[in-house]
């Protein structure tokens, strides 16, 4: 027997093996406890889209071995869900096996659902609580909260620099400024994102992959370029099969477009000012396409457009133990006239990362929503 | 009774107390154990340049208490010293007090002097060992050890900057860029030095003092200004009583001089190509006027000139939580054609600072000498 608050700590284990796998569900965990607190019953956590959600899981594997979950407590990390969408609502499963309590972490984000998945479960005579680890399971989902609270991803900018702030030399050399472990790690924190996104000027440049290499995972992110002028090579390695890929441009181009579309890609036209894409608008779209986390990886012209819109919600900085001096930098944005004006942050974490430095900073007062 | 090497650590606990106490002289500290190990006769840590060093402060800790230490065994973290300097050789004084072994740390680092000390108790009869926590009681040291070996102070270069390696805005602002609390931390590090350099261009912009405020310290650093024309004000406020100012200049100018003179400072021609200071000369001078650790807060231009001269050994960096953009990098270098260019570095540490964090690293192949 546990004391209860860990079992909430294994459910929130459990829904983070769904990273990278859920999406666009929320990244949730659940475990069946018997009433007596001294037996798991069953455990499980959400699956990919449209197959079973954690509570189904953990309802499964206690069927599976044979177990009755009457009167049991469910410890589950998300308020069950209440509605129907590509498979049942969570709440029926649980009334129908006559669980008899359920914890939650935290309520649903949706401010059009919340708390109608526990006053279900009420109404049908189940004890209903909420709290432990309600922070620990929002920070999972972090994503799913912003896309259901602000109805756009939340942005995470990753920037590869040496100490001194720098991407990339002078004649543009980047490859690498950081070591191979540090782009392992970032490879990582890709394949948890719902898309990559880049800038045209990365593509033409880099000709990156922006896929997942250097980790498992079942399924590659979204790809998300920002190209007002439709520029992406038809050749571009980015366009590489198997995986949504999303062009915003500015300015239509038939014969671009019907070259970009052949390579499967979707071509988006969002105008903003100045013969841009609109990218808070862009941020509107990928939110109603269900990208729950957005990760940035581009170059410090759109990194600047990014920062001065006030769209960028975190960083992701690796730093290299290194000194260039003169060089592009993270953002270009300012310059500033006074302190005061700076994106204010706060670090969450500093890490090493083989040689280099991984840095978390999340911009103030964006969070909680 | 301890196992014996924590009688080292607690040596080596006693030497960091010296820090910003010893200087020029080495952090020594020494703990008497007696024959049996069980019992601590006496300890002490290095005084003030003329007063005891760590050995006799343990042995007159000892007398004080009454207590005999024939036989005994003395930890010290440095070798102990044979010649007369301004106190006499405490070698001659563990032998005197008829101490029975002396294990030391480290050698002393002076090739011209190491292994004289424990030649010369060998020589007397004493049992003499070398070894535990020689790293620690080097790294402690690393000033005094850069100064015996390489002829000049170890610099430790100070940069507070954004998260994206900005110093100052375009417009020359950077009062301030970090928090109070790494302002608070960066006093502790200039005041563990033996001297505090400058650049003309921070004295004229910002008109520092430069002195140790937010830290009790028995003593003031020097200071010393790289000056190559002689421009520093006679006002300035980093010209306060009652600590040795040097400045460093490359253009003679009697008037100039003279008024600076008057003000407490002493002047230096060291002129090098190009009207500058010859600033290895400089470091080779003040590594002669007994300065171990060079603490470094200069501007851009000055930090890319040690820089591009291999000067350097070692940065102190603050990282602010916010993001300036356009504005001035750490250091004037530069433009590189390759990343193999780049100074290479190792992170040492990494620490939170109220809300900042503070980088430690070290040019590679710096140390150990």
């Amino acid at each position: 027997m546990q004391p209860e608050p860990l079992y909430m700590q294994q459910a929130l284990d459990l829904a983070a093996r769904a990273v990278g796998l859920s999406e666009p569900n929320p990244r949730v965990g659940c475990v069946i406890v018997s009433a007596d607190g001294r037996q798991v019953l069953g455990a499980g956590h959400t699956q990919r889209a449209g197959e079973a959600h954690a509570e189904v899981m953990a309802l499964r594997d206690a069927a599976a071995r044979g177990l009755s979950v009457e009167g049991a407590t469910a410890w589950v990390t998300l308020e069950p869900c209440s509605h129907h969408g590509r498979t049942g609502p969570c709440c029926d499963a649980l009334i129908a096996a006559r669980i008899g309590k359920v914890v939650a972490a935290v309520a649903d984000p949706n401010p059009q659902v919340a708390g109608q998945g526990l006053a279900r479960l009420r109404a049908a005579g189940i004890e209903v609580a909420t709290g432990p680890l309600a922070r620990e399971s929002r920070e999972l989902n972090i994503g799913f909260f912003s896309r259901m609270v602000r109805g756009t991803p939340w942005l995470r900018m990753k920037v590869a620099a040496s100490l001194d702030g720098k991407t990339a030399l002078e004649n543009g050399v980047s490859q690498w400024i950081t070591s191979e472990a540090a782009r392992a790690d970032g490879h990582a924190w890709r394949a948890r994102a719902g898309a990559v996104l880049t800038g045209i000027g990365t593509v033409l440049e880099d000709d990156p992959r922006l896929d997942v290499r250097h980790e498992d995972t079942p399924r590659q992110p979204f790809v998300v370029i920002v190209d007002s002028r439709l520029e992406t090579p038809p050749s571009a390695r980015i366009l590489m099969d198997g995986r949504p890929t999303l062009v915003y441009a500015a300015t239509p181009d038939g014969a671009r477009q019907a070259a970009l579309e052949r390579r499967g890609a979707t071509v988006i036209q969002l105008p903003g000012p100045g013969g841009k894409v609109d990218l808070a608008a862009m941020l509107r779209d990928l939110g109603q396409r269900g990208v729950n986390e957005l990760h940035v990886e581009a170059g410090h012209k759109l990194n600047g457009s990014l920062l001065r819109e006030g769209l960028v919600d975190e960083l992701l900085v690796y730093l290299a133990p290194k000194l260039v001096g003169l060089g592009q930098g993270m953002a270009n944005v300012g310059p500033l006239t006074e302190l005061a004006q700076a994106t204010a942050l706060d670090f969450l974490s500093c890490e090493r990362v083989g040689p280099d430095l991984r840095l978390l900073a999340r911009v103030r007062g964006r969070d909680p929503f």
